[in-house]
């Protein structure tokens, strides 16, 4: 972390020490229990049972404390003290209490810090240390802000007691807390949620279950169209669609070793207890069952790399309250994707992997940064292989980063334990980032399933493979693109691509002939033949977010001519219904 | 069942008689059981376990015996007996003794049935009778055959005995059982297991399990192929793709009811005992979660019909021991539709469907023959719904068969106990019979799951459902297509289109431009640059059944025009590329 980073972490730490002083001014009964710094700011979580708890109202109230208290606040001290002695300074918190066996426990020195000594605002916490040295001075008090209540358990234990959390943002300064209010706003008003279920792409039913989107015609044209469009670039680089059932048996899971790993993400599947079934394991990856397809015959190196893909839904069981929207579901729909290829030709097959990411990224506008997600030299004991094999490959992704001149940065210990990975980070339209796609070399699988090739000296050789999503989950995607883009999908995503609107009954023929004529030429239209008014229904289509709408008038029919209007632009030309039909196939190719 | 098809079941149910007698001659151990008459001949299942048991090699000799008998066999008569009686006779055969025990406890007659009587074939079994009255002079002693020894559980249950069932084949006259020695020989030809394998399209892992195929890319492509024929089909008749999870609340089948009437067949999936999931069941059809997208939000009748289609795959609980190639499978891929609409938009609704079933099967040469599946109205009391809607919606279906002159015939006590259903039966290239596509309408689904559209009246309207499958399953299509066709399939639908042979290395770099602009156009296709001979490259693509092939030697190269070989007749025509491109997208549209 930068020295600017820890900086920040420093202050926002401060600053859940001095909301946890602020709170016991109007609330001396609260217990404290534990208050870190967090992305974006802070929070503390508060037991307040022995009487009243704030509301959402006593938010300004509190931060009004902070302020005030802030100023006195000059100093950070500490003091190492007995377990005996944290003990009376704060009897009566069984949480602290707690974390001071522990810490005892574990023969670590306890310390006390307190701000504001002597002054009026002088507050002593439990804590490890890392804060501003003078906040006072050091933290702006307009770059602060209390945000939201809400519930957590002690420890993250839903059989502990319930405490009241309460969130701070906090940054350096006051335009960059502005800056993320106005994002948070801005996520509010595009989040995909809400503009999925406006634009009709996806709902949920309680009879299917969370996390179980079901998507619709137009969303599902959506959908199809962004893995039309990952096929087509993959296709150029050889890569070839297979299809593999959703269940299989464990014994795959078990030599895969995902058994044995994640055991409980899996769902398990039974048809009765006592048939004659094996157990099968509904597919969390693709991966394994992608081995038995290249291990279905005798592979010569003159078949290698093997490309095989495929966009399939894979299920992993993650906890309801964890699930929500289209970030978190039960059932993901991958545009996975597996290559069998000898060590030699490993990073030819890397760089077209990277071309197909850059090529589907800018498409939408997304400016990517490259994670080379490296082992830990200093745990290396944590990693399978050999150092050599481990430094060669990681020299390898780095000059394939440098060669390519992509914006990148190290991620020390974010490899796998069996191989470094390629992340790309996207920068959204509002100043977010999201892991999206990743590049994974695998040469544990190989192993663990015997993969080989027979080389030119008629030797079985290991062959090694790589794993590579390009958009991801397509869920997740759907999300982060509708968010980016607030809604505003590309003409050739747009699920309808454009309306035809005709002023008054008189022009219905005209414009029925020109809805027809357009969807003959293969775009997803429609005609608002309704009895609204014309400013009625163009403002419907602005509100599905249509690239583009046409009017028709009398002017229209009499001179056999179209204005297509953009929801992007001002521009309004004036065009040949074939001119129209050549622009508009030109911008959705 | 006809007079004929009568006479010809009686025949092989007087042939299992015969077979019984011919074995004890040799076997005199033998303890009879039961031996059946069935589709295209007769069994009988014996217990030799007191001695020595007949091998295929023995057939023949039992055969022999068989015919022999035959010429004594002129009459057929019956005695009805007492239960004492009965087990005087079969004393010591606890399998004959078993059945009379039973057919006491209902109070039904025992009848014992004595074929050539007073001669040295004399034969008498337990029997309900039902057999030809002279058999020496109604049976052709050359039209029928044994066929094979198998293994068979008493009455099929596999906690008895294991018992020995002796196979015949019988029909009407010699030339109908050739015909059909011939078909099953043509037909193990054309497995589509064999060729399956043999064309690359599919393959089992043991680690994943058996009924679970993988598909190769070559066998990818020819289901997508299959699948956007279909999917180009129903976008005529305004059918939108939608898409849904594979797993549901078990909730969702509680309502729909197929949770308590096929909960067995149902593969059930939980996370981990005792999490905070709710059960899921994989789903066994897509209806359910279908109503779940047409009930997201109200339906205005204006709406209607709603038209989802859905390539995706159900999972049923198929015994292991039942599973058999493409056609009995665990994953099954189905090509489903379900039609959302107001009675009155039923028959044009169907009307539309049967359209794209005959441009589906008249593609890939079936002849189709319509079974209009309608209720047995001596059962009225087993089908839902009342007696006037049930004639009702019968008499349309029939006005469509018949209006659209479609082969038909009525398929009494053949409908699903909430509607009559329109089955479509496709005869293959040698011969046999397939059930494909179905037509159900629905109207329980509407009423569990509530389905309504506002009418033009502002009053909820009860709609109704159709489903409709296509190609129904694209596992079992596949296997009825691949064995109709031998793995000819048009080029439309074949996994590599067509090869490119240059005659010598002189003509590689003329066979890859070719190549590579047919490859351009869009089509599948391969070059073939090994150092075989001409004549083993032209075998291969042959084998691999490609619809065309095109060699490249010192002619072509100076001549720049191409001679398209084909697959299928005996034209070989020269033709510049673009002439064979033209010719090509044509015959593949």
């Amino acid at each position: 972390m930068s020295e600017e980073n820890k900086n920040l972490e420093y202050k926002r730490h401060t600053l859940a020490h001095l909301l946890a002083a602020a709170v016991l001014v109007d609330y001396p009964h609260a217990k404290l229990t534990l208050g870190p710094a967090i992305d974006h700011g802070f929070y503390y979580d508060i037991d307040f049972s022995a009487g009243d708890a704030p509301g959402d109202d006593d938010l300004k109230k509190i931060q009004k404390h902070m302020k005030k208290m802030l100023g006195q606040w000059k100093s950070f001290e500490h003091e190492e003290v007995s377990a005996e002695k944290a003990r009376e300074v704060f009897a009566g918190n069984e949480f602290k209490l707690e974390l001071i066996d522990e810490i005892e426990s574990k023969g670590e020195t306890i310390t006390l810090y307190t701000a504001g000594k002597d002054t009026k605002a002088e507050f002593t916490d439990l804590c490890r240390g890392r804060h501003s040295e003078n906040p006072a001075e050091e933290i702006a008090a307009d770059a602060f802000k209390l945000d939201k209540i809400a519930g957590a358990y002690w420890r993250g234990d839903e059989k502990n007691p319930m405490l009241t959390r309460i969130y701070g943002l906090a940054f350096d300064t006051k335009d960059e807390l502005d800056a993320y209010l106005q994002q948070l706003e801005e996520a509010k008003k595009r989040d995909h949620r809400k503009l999925g279920k406006e634009l009709g792409l996806f709902s949920f039913s309680e009879l299917v279950g969370p996390g179980l989107p079901l998507w619709s015609a137009k969303g599902t044209t959506f959908r199809r169209e962004i893995d039309r469009f990952v096929t087509e670039l993959r296709k150029e680089k050889g890569y070839e669609l297979v299809t593999i059932p959703h269940i299989a048996k464990k014994a795959l899971y078990e030599t895969s070793g995902h058994w044995q790993k994640y055991s409980e993400d899996l769902f398990k599947v039974r048809a009765k207890e006592g048939d004659d079934h094996d157990e099968y394991v509904l597919k969390p990856m693709n991966c394994p069952c992608h081995t038995q397809i290249f291990d279905s015959e005798p592979r010569s190196y003159k078949e290698l790399p093997q490309r095989y893909a495929e966009t399939t839904m894979v299920y992993r069981a993650e906890q309801s309250g964890e699930l929500s929207g289209l970030t978190r579901v039960l059932s993901i729909t991958q545009d996975d994707a597996h290559v069998f290829c000898r060590e030699s030709q490993l990073r030819e097959e890397i760089e077209a992997i990277c071309d197909i990411v850059d090529s589907f990224y800018s498409k939408f506008g997304f400016n990517l940064k490259l994670r080379l997600s490296f082992r830990d030299p200093e745990n290396a004991e944590k990693y399978l292989g050999e150092n050599s094999v481990w430094e060669e490959t990681e020299g390898m992704l780095k000059a394939i980063a440098e060669d390519r001149r992509i914006e990148y940065f190290i991620g020390i210990g974010e490899a796998a334990f069996y191989a470094p990975k390629l992340d790309f980070m996207a920068n959204d339209s509002i100043g977010r980032v999201h892991q999206v796609a990743t590049i994974q070399l695998d040469r544990m699988l190989p192993d663990r399933f015997d993969l080989t090739c027979v080389n030119e000296q008629g030797e079985k050789e290991r062959i090694v493979m790589i794993h590579a999503a390009i958009a991801g989950s397509l869920e997740r995607f759907a999300a982060v693109l509708i968010e980016h883009l607030a809604g505003n999908f590309p003409l050739r995503f747009a699920p309808v691509q454009l309306a035809v609107i005709p002023v008054a009954d008189a022009h219905n023929d005209y414009a029925t002939d020109i809805y027809n004529q357009l969807k003959d030429a293969g775009f997803r239209v429609e005609i608002d033949t309704s009895n609204e008014s014309m400013g009625k229904k163009i403002r419907a289509a602005k509100k599905n977010k249509l690239p583009y709408f046409i009017v028709i008038g009398d002017q229209e029919v009499e001179n056999k001519t179209i204005t297509l209007e953009s929801r992007d632009t001002e521009s309004n030309e004036s065009l040949s219904l074939e001119e129209m039909i050549i622009k508009l196939q030109t911008e959705a190719a």
